[in-house]
């Protein structure tokens, strides 16, 4: 296999070879069940480390592309949307110009492109019961208290209320914000907060502020399946660290510091993305201790740190942080609505200075409005009810699906409980594939996130991630009958 | 001078030499008036090219740091600002992580960091005149008509107008956006509208989708400060092409085409920021053939296309556009409000999928609250007769500001009749600057933009940028006034 590689451009050689082949499989020149160069043979080809062929072919992996049958190889996968993918617009891609026909091939966001290219799979049916989504419970949203919110304030400020506002944020609600984390145990100042569009803005501003093409970044396996396209979109290297019960495996980090100089660790401690677990007390101190020994940022992703169940709750990062370690990113979307689309992020130091004009290059603020009106409604009072509220009905619907899950499902799969958040990440019986069940659960009218798009590297196949939060009971029950439903026709196909 | 380069990092050498001096300015290593290496004999010592040499003192000009006697060399600038700017935060620098110290030093943002620099010079008075802004008149703005369509929405829309929306921004409004357009002669389809935070993130999305460190840009020169950072902040090196009564000299154009392979060709072509002036016809097809023939695409920035005041107007380049060349950039925030935060990008062909997606992964979206909300406001109608309204009172406002610089400006200052748009290009006599002239205006109690920030390389310090739409006649006049007392003042002082 001949793979022209560029050395000079700021593409990782990894990714280079991993657009090269998926090209080629999209295009057919790779048809089905080719059998791909062994890593080692294509190393040698093209004067590259081996590793670096892994990597390429971990991605293709992780976009469905191909597959590794044990102690044979690496081989093209079926395509699960035949013609049905946008690649088949690449009939007329010659007509564009050549700078476009490039870009065509050059941006790959493992995460996004996957979703995408399952969601095209099969039309969704009407009456579908999702349990997909990264937010809570539509009806816990306070519509009403924000028009009325929207409402006074633009009669208060007026035009005040339409200009660009702040640059770090409006900053009564910067205030509010230190008050609402105070009572989380996060001592910080209204000066060490910037107000974001989301917090997927908080993460992607840090994200593009702190690395650079060829850095390496260190993440949870699994983790937030957004975070590897952004981390992909700045063309940086992306080292998964395993998680068990107790988080993040930091007992493995400090072997990979001593080989790595890795720019930033990113992780969700409390109540992961896509797991659920929480990092244990003394991992929490590990962490710390080794991104303090070898200099390393940490960018901590509170996105439902609060949303607590039961048990003994562990303090934020973020409150064991001494010295400006730790960049802090929380956000409303979960706990109030998402379509508001405030998250903030907490950090000191310079780095507060550079994260407040790197905002202001990207987009100038975040609507001044949307953050009066959240500040008119939201006190601490009423953010404290809202969250025990929502822990009140969170924490019934979790035991719901779990009983439901327990009732229903065939045996082999397995799940933990949860003890926050949103998340049940549900293991079917090994040699099942959660991509394959994909569409057999849709056409039975249920829907969850395939766990695939969730690891930066080395893929499982078997998780899916479940959001216990957004349906009423009747409609958990329903939905974990129509997915035990499907994955024991599923089951009777292998 | 002895300057440690890392020749493998993706920082640029001269941005490398730039920040390095700076550092040792802004700590007193390099007091004022020393004088700097010449640039050949620097080149020689650290084995660069004279260019990269160049290029780094260009940029200290741009920040104030150094200045050029002509004949002689170039010297350290007595520092304008004294202790006060943030520099003196250094002091307790060690205290902070290494990753964050040396982050303190490596982002250069030149407009926003000289922009606060000027900031920090004089406490501003309470009954300050601006003439600095960038955005038009606040009476203008509809804020009732707003109240009204949010309050409508929420009710029709309740939580369905809180939730993630469409990614590619609310279709509806899409729809309008393409209405809006078609009668300025841009036909396009709701399938090719990208709804963003402002024009501002519609810029620096697309720069920073098509730009990687080391790549080569090219823009008029003045041009949009912000842009000039969001060029900086991505590592690329900026190439001006001067600008004439009739625009961009395209005719230049080629001759850097033949040298240099930019990457990306960012262009106002129509009532330029800063300086008003209107890339004329044969330009407008000359820019699009080089582009084609070169395989460029080009980002067009309309953020006032339509503000036109009387002559004949030029077709936007998106509308001459044959083969999705052109990346097109408009905003509501010129037109009705800043405040709302709503911009969009209007692209054909692969580009639009992918900038689609790398809008989702940095901030999955923006509100679409605000987007529902202006769509249920606006009309091409209501459109037309804002757009009429604002023709009307800003035209007399400049006509206003032009009879008051006439009357009150001493004699060697120029400026031309812009046909459009919100600003008047001023330049003072030769040997005088507006930095210097800054503080004194201050004083005066009127503040205009330092022209310095809008030049990418070689600057002039001769201009100052005008908005003449944001205050109502008699200010206007009183303004002038007291910009034509400071300027006599400083005059004075020479």
């Amino acid at each position: 296999m001949r793979i022209p590689l560029d050395r000079e451009s700021s593409t990782p050689l990894y990714q280079q070879i991993e657009q090269f082949i998926r090209r080629e499989i999209n295009s057919g020149s790779l048809p089905p069940e080719t059998r791909l160069p062994a890593t080692r043979q294509l190393a040698e080809n093209l004067g590259v480390n081996r590793i670096t062929v892994a990597n390429a072919y971990a991605g293709l992996e992780a976009h469905g592309l191909v597959y590794t049958r044990l102690g044979s190889g690496t081989y093209v996968a079926h395509s699960l949307v035949g013609d049905q993918t946008d690649y088949d617009k690449s009939e007329t891609i010659e007509n564009w110009p050549s700078w476009q026909q490039k870009l065509w091939h050059s941006v790959y966001l493992p995460a996004l492109q996957e979703r995408n290219r399952l969601a095209a799979m099969v039309r969704e049916p009407e009456d579908l019961l999702s349990f997909a989504g990264g937010v809570g419970a539509p009806e816990l949203i306070p519509a009403n208290d924000l028009r009325k919110a929207l409402s006074d304030v633009l009669r208060r400020d007026n035009i005040d209320a339409l200009g660009y506002g702040d640059r770090a944020g409006y900053p009564p609600l910067r205030a509010t914000i230190t008050h609402i984390l105070a009572d989380q145990g996060i001592l910080t100042q209204a000066d060490q907060i910037l107000v974001t569009t989301g917090s997927q803005q908080a993460l992607s501003l840090t994200a593009s502020l702190l690395l650079r093409p060829g850095d390496c970044v260190l993440t949870e396996s699994p983790t937030y399946p957004s975070m590897i396209d952004v981390f992909y979109s700045l063309g940086v290297k992306i080292m998964g660290i395993p998680v068990d019960d107790n988080g993040m495996q930091t007992e493995k980090l400090e072997e990979i510091l001593t080989t790595e100089k890795p720019s930033l660790i990113y992780t969700t401690p409390t109540y992961q993305n896509p797991t659920g677990v929480t990092l244990s007390g003394p991992r929490r101190r590990q962490l710390l201790t080794l991104a303090a020994q070898y200099d390393i940022p940490i960018l901590e992703d509170e996105f439902v740190g609060d949303l607590h169940y039961e048990g003994h709750s562990q303090p934020a990062l973020k409150a064991l942080d001494q010295g400006g370690r730790v960049i802090y990113s929380g956000t409303f979307s979960k706990m109030l609505m998402p379509g508001l689309r405030l998250g903030y992020l907490v950090a000191d130091g310079p780095v507060y200075d550079r994260l407040v004009e790197w905002k202001n290059v990207t987009d100038l603020g975040t609507s001044d409005l949307i953050q009066r009106a959240l500040e008119a409604y939201i006190t601490v009072g009423r953010y404290q009810s809202h969250l025990h509220r929502a822990v009140r009905i969170y924490r019934q619907r979790r035991d719901i699906m779990l009983a439901a899950l327990e009732k229903y499902m065939p045996l082999g799969c397995h799940w933990h409980t949860p003890h926050g958040g949103l998340f049940i990440w549900l293991q079917l019986p090994e040699g099942l594939s959660t991509n394959d069940l994909y569409p057999i659960a849709l056409q039975e009218k249920v829907k969850y996130l395939a766990g695939a798009v969730c690891y930066p590297g080395k893929k499982s196949y078997r998780h899916m991630r479940l959001n216990f939060t957004m349906h009423p009971p009747q409609l958990i029950e329903e939905g974990v009958r129509r997915l035990a439903k499907a994955t024991r026709k599923y089951m009777d196909t292998k």
